[in-house]
């Protein structure tokens, strides 16, 4: 539902953008703008704000990406670089798979890189899930507010086609998670002897974790199976 | 087909938004774009157009709305009032139904109104079809490339998102993931005791398989984790 998704800008440079993306979001009813590392919000951020000074006035700031990491379950990450299959570049899913329908009882970050760079490979690492808006190879490079504006239409979109719909669909949260990647992990240092296939091992899984939409149910059935065979290899 | 839509803003009042709508033109593949009596482009319009300054520069000029319309066979009109009743209003149909409804080999216009107003009632009466996109009712008026940036984003999601991808991503086969199943089962029988458990455990790993999509390389890393485990837990 939409009032969990919270739009995340990551330093943005320019107050005009920020002000477009207020607008946007009150375009397609949402309300939350956090902001990590902002300019000052001037004239122009408050003249492309239009009607939604509202949204830019209850924007929450954090000083930096850490800080505002724990107040989030969930973090998707967008990008206009698509990952290839292999090197340490991670595969966005296209933002019309996003599933737009998913009831959480946590709080979902979408994240938008600098305008110039995008987010940075470690911002990227933190990311539960990337998403991606299939643009041309000549010029892929969406302004900010336009992505915005394109991911929140199709989250909006989306809602019209609820992806879980034969019983309500409720997201693993982060203790799930955290418990389930802590069984993993010691799984994967019982089994893999080499340092460079045991963090890919972990990487892979909190990637496949992040695409899939995980309910809390099949993350207890996975912890389950995985602390089983975790505890069986320990000696 | 991409290059039968020409974009056309009918009388746009500001430079910036024009150079934008070049730009969001380009990050969708759109190079025709149709100006009727639009102001002088300046500093702002060049600036937001970034690398699409030849969109811009390359931009057909009419005086008029009438001079415009011998030169196309299909018109759509975009519009942020939805139709109420049976008066001359015309209803408009959502911008995700675009594609399967227009029907001609010609080119075709889509049409962009002022910032301020939109398109006049007889702007509107000339269009073959009306298309709208859904907005929240607190605040429904897009910025004028904002609109123009989803209906292209939409008219290219239609067309397939398969271009765009190329060949960086490698699903996995059949045979790839019929491996990682057998090896998976084979762990789930090694570990867990009750043959209900043991069908849940088998389900869910399937069911986020298919959610999640996986590539080949990483079929093949958790193979290779979960070949390890199973092994270890053989007897």
């Amino acid at each position: 539902m939409q009032t969990g998704f919270h739009i995340v800008l990551v330093e943005p440079r320019y107050d005009g953008n920020i002000g477009s993306v207020a607008r946007v979001m009150k375009n397609f009813g949402f309300k939350n703008l956090v902001l990590i590392n902002p300019p000052e919000i001037g004239a122009e951020g408050r003249r492309n704000a239009m009607h939604a000074r509202d949204v830019l006035d209850d924007a929450r700031l954090f000083a930096n990406f850490e800080d505002m990491l724990p107040h989030y379950d969930f973090l998707v990450g967008s990008t206009a670089k698509i990952g290839r299959d292999g090197n340490t570049r991670r595969t966005p899913v296209f933002v019309d798979d996003l599933g737009g329908s998913i009831e959480t009882d946590g709080d979902i970050a979408l994240l938008f890189g600098r305008e110039d760079y995008g987010l940075l490979n470690e911002e990227i690492e933190a990311c539960d899930m990337l998403v991606t808006i299939p643009s041309h190879h000549e010029y892929p490079t969406l302004n900010l507010a336009q992505s915005v504006g394109i991911m929140l239409y199709e989250l909006t979109r989306q809602q019209g086609k609820k992806r879980f719909t034969d019983k309500k669909f409720k997201m693993l949260s982060k203790i799930e998670k955290d418990v389930l990647l802590r069984f993993y992990d010691g799984l994967v240092d019982n089994v893999m002897d080499h340092e460079f296939e045991n963090n890919i091992a972990k990487k892979t899984f909190r990637q496949l974790l992040g695409r899939a939409f995980v309910s809390g149910r099949e993350a207890r059935t996975l912890t389950g199976i995985i602390r089983k065979a975790m505890e069986r290899t320990s000696n």
